[in-house]
C-alpha cells in the first residue's frame, strides 16, 4: 500500500484556526455574558473547552483528570488544568495557564479552581455553568459540591443558552473543515459498492469502510454504526456482528468521521443483490423527504417546520413512525449538537448553521429506512455539504 | 487490498459475555450495596451502564440523550433509556427496559427515572451514585436538581468505592479481550519500522498506524497520541502535525486501541536514522524501570510501591521529573481506570487486576522518554499482556 495521503498533498483545509477565530468567539460570548449579568463562564467538557481555547487532544478519553476553562467577562480565557496538558495548552492562544500535579484525588484541581474563580470574579460573583439539555458537568460531583462550599457567595447560573447560541452558528473556517470531511466521506460511500461483496461480515464491512476513510484523509472514524438484514434493518445504533451479508440484505452505514476536530454525520443505504419493492418505495420516500427538508431549511424557518416538511412526505408514504425522536440535528465539534429537527423545537435557522437532515421511517414491522445529509444554511437556503445520496438504492452485486 | 481480517478467521475471543458474567457482577455489587446500606445504584456513564448490562454502542458520542441504569438491591438491572436504544438494549440480559421518546428537552427522561426509582427503592430509599474521583454525572445538572426535588426523601450516597472495587478486578473473559488487543497492537508496533520512513509527516505516521491496527482486527484506534522531535519529544498528548520526520527524530506513539469494548494502552519509541547517547541512556533507564515495575507488581504490593520501584531506577539515572503525575494506572473498559501507580495510592494489587506500567522521565530539558506495558496480576506476580518493548530503541532507517 502506498503511503496514506498527507494533508500537504491534498485539498485539506489548514489545521487549527487563526487567533482571530477565538477572539470572535470570546467577544460574542462576553457580550451575551454581560446581558445575562455573568462575571465568568466555567467550562468543563471537551467541546466547551476547545471552543474557546483551541485545545485539541484525545487525552479527554482518560476520566482521571478534570480540565477547567474559565472565561472572564473581559480578556482571554484562563486554563486551570493538569500539568500534563501544559505544553499542549501553551500552543493555543490561551496565555494564563494554571496547573496542578494530577492525579491528586484528594484535591483534583478543586482548590486551584476555587482560588482562580475567586480572583477572577470575587467572592460574590455570578458564574455561568452549562446545566441545560445536552450538557453535563465533567468533574466529580463530590468535587463540585466542595467547590460550592468553598465559594459560598458565588451564584451559579445556567449558561447553556449562551453556549448554544454561539456554537450553533459556525464560522467559515469551521464550515470549511466540516465540508471537507463530508466530501471526503461522500467519496468513500460512492465507491463502497466496489469495495464490498456478499459473504463479508458486518465487522469486515465496518473495518473496510474505516480503512478507506483513513486512507483518504479522515483523522478518525470516531462513530460508525449500522447493520444489515434480510429485506431491511431494524436497529441503527448497534455494533456490527459476525453475520455474513447475503443477497437480499439491506445495509446501512452511519458515520461520524472527523477532520481536525470537526464531524460529518451521515449515512448511506445499499442492497446486496436485489431490493424488494417495499425497500425501493421506502428509499424513495426518505429521499423525497430529504428533498422536502432541503427546500424547507431556509433562514427564518424553524426546526419544527423542517421536521414537518420531511415528516409529511413520509406520512403520505405510509410511515409507521420511528424511535429516533427527531429528523436531524446540529453538527460540528460534536457528532450531534443543538438544535433538533423535531416538533416543539422553534429554533430559527440562520446562515452559518450546519444541520443534518435525517428522515427515517419504519416501512414494515421491524424494518427501518433512514437517510441523512449534511447541510449549511446560507442566505439563499440550504447548501449540501455531503454529495447527495443516489436517487435509487445502490445494488451491490 | 484483500479483505480486512474477519473475527471468524482469526484467534479473536468471542464477542460479548455469557449472562453469567453479568450475574456475577450484579451479585458482587449487591453484596457491597448491602454492606453500605444502599437500596439501588444509579448509573449514567457509558462504562458504568455497560458493566452491568452489556449495552455496547458508540451512540454515547451524541450528547443529546441521557441513559440510566438502576441496579436494585435484588434482581437484574433496570434500564431507563431513550426509545432509540430499546432494540439494542433488548439484546442484553436486561429485561426491564423502560423508554421515553427522546429528544425531549422539557422532560428528558427525568419523570420516568423518578417514577422508576420511587418504585424500586420507595420514597425514602438510599441511592448510590458515583461521585468520587474519576467519575462524573452524565446528565444535565439542571435535570439532576429536578430529580432531587421530586424525590425529597431519597438519600444519595457516594458509590464510587463499589464501582471501583468491582471494576478493578477483571474476569477471565475480560482479561482475554484485553490480552487479544494488546497482542494485536504489539505486532503492529513490532512491524512499524518496515512501514515508516523519513519524510513522512506525523499525520501520515498516525494514519498508517491506525490502518494497520484495523487491518489486523482492532475494532477502533480510539486513542492515538504522540509525536516526534529532533533528539526527543516534549509533549505526549498532542495531535500529530504536518511536520515531516527526519534523521535524528525520536518518535513516540501511544495508543488505546479497542476490541469488543476493551482497551489496550501502551506506547513504543523509535529513532529515525540514529539516536543520541542521551536518548539511548534514557531509553535504557525507562526500560529498566519497567523491569523493576514488573518485579514489584505482585499480589499484596501497593500501587505506591510499584511506583517507587520504577521511580527509584529513573532517579538513579538522573531523571528530571515528569508531568504525568503517575507511572501507570488501571485499564479495561476505559483507557485509564483506577488505581494509579503514584505515591499515596495504597491500593493493594490482587490477582485479576490489569495495569499499565508507564515509567516516564525528562532526560534533558524539553525531552521526555516514556515507556508503557500492560500487565495482568496473577497469584505469582505480573504477567505481560503486551509483547515486551525492544531492549534498545529501534532505529528506522
Amino acid at each position: 500500500m502506498p503511503d496514506a495521503g498527507n494533508d500537504k498533498q491534498s485539498s485539506a483545509p489548514r489545521r487549527g484556526f487563526p487567533d482571530q477565530e477565538f477572539v470572535n468567539r470570546t467577544t460574542r460570548a462576553q457580550a451575551l455574558m454581560e446581558a445575562q449579568g455573568l462575571d465568568a463562564l466555567l467550562l468543563t467538557t471537551e467541546p466547551e473547552v476547545r471552543y474557546f481555547s483551541g485545545f485539541l487532544t484525545q487525552f479527554w478519553q482518560s476520566p482521571t483528570r478534570p480540565w477547567f476553562l474559565i472565561l472572564p467577562k473581559q480578556g482571554k480565557p484562563v486554563a486551570v488544568i493538569p500539568a500534563i496538558g501544559k505544553e499542549c495548552m501553551a500552543r493555543t492562544w490561551v496565555e494564563d495557564i494554571r496547573t496542578w500535579s494530577s492525579p491528586a484525588p484528594d484535591d483534583e484541581g478543586v482548590s486551584l479552581l476555587a482560588a482562580t474563580l475567586l480572583e477572577l470574579v470575587g467572592p460574590n460573583g455570578a458564574v455561568g455553568l452549562p446545566e441545560g439539555p445536552e450538557t453535563h458537568l465533567r468533574m466529580p460531583l463530590g468535587d463540585y459540591r466542595i467547590l460550592l462550599e468553598w465559594l459560598p457567595g458565588i451564584a451559579i447560573q445556567d449558561a447553556s443558552a449562551i453556549l448554544r447560541s454561539l456554537r450553533q452558528v459556525k464560522s467559515e473556517a469551521e464550515i470549511e473543515k466540516i465540508a471537507y470531511i463530508c466530501d471526503l466521506v461522500s467519496g468513500v460511500f460512492e465507491d463502497l459498492p466496489g469495495l464490498l461483496h456478499q459473504g463479508m461480515s458486518e465487522i469486515e464491512i465496518f473495518r473496510r469502510f474505516k480503512i478507506e476513510c483513513l486512507k483518504r484523509g479522515a483523522d478518525d472514524v470516531a462513530y460508525l454504526v449500522g447493520g444489515a438484514g434480510p429485506g431491511g434493518y431494524g436497529d441503527i445504533i448497534s455494533p456490527p456482528s459476525n453475520r455474513p451479508v447475503a443477497a437480499g440484505d439491506i445495509l446501512i452505514l452511519d458515520t461520524g468521521s472527523i477532520f481536525d476536530g470537526y464531524f460529518c454525520d451521515f449515512d448511506r443505504n445499499y442492497a446486496f443483490g436485489h431490493a424488494s419493492d417495499a425497500v425501493k418505495r421506502a428509499y424513495a420516500a426518505v429521499y423525497e423527504a430529504t428533498e422536502a427538508g432541503l427546500a424547507a431549511a431556509k433562514p427564518g424557518a424553524s426546526c419544527s417546520e423542517v421536521f414537518a416538511a420531511m415528516q409529511d412526505v413520509m406520512d403520505r408514504a405510509g410511515a409507521m413512525g420511528n424511535d429516533v425522536g427527531r429528523l436531524g440535528h446540529g453538527l460540528g465539534m460534536q457528532l450531534t449538537e443543538w438544535p433538533s429537527n423535531r416538533p416543539g423545537d422553534e429554533t430559527r435557522l440562520e446562515p452559518g448553521m450546519i444541520l443534518t437532515l435525517e428522515p427515517g421511517m419504519t416501512f414494515e414491522p421491524g424494518h427501518v429506512m433512514v437517510h441523512e445529509e449534511n447541510i449549511v444554511i446560507r442566505p439563499d437556503g440550504a447548501h449540501l455539504l455531503t454529495r447527495r445520496a443516489a436517487a435509487e438504492i445502490p445494488i451491490i452485486r
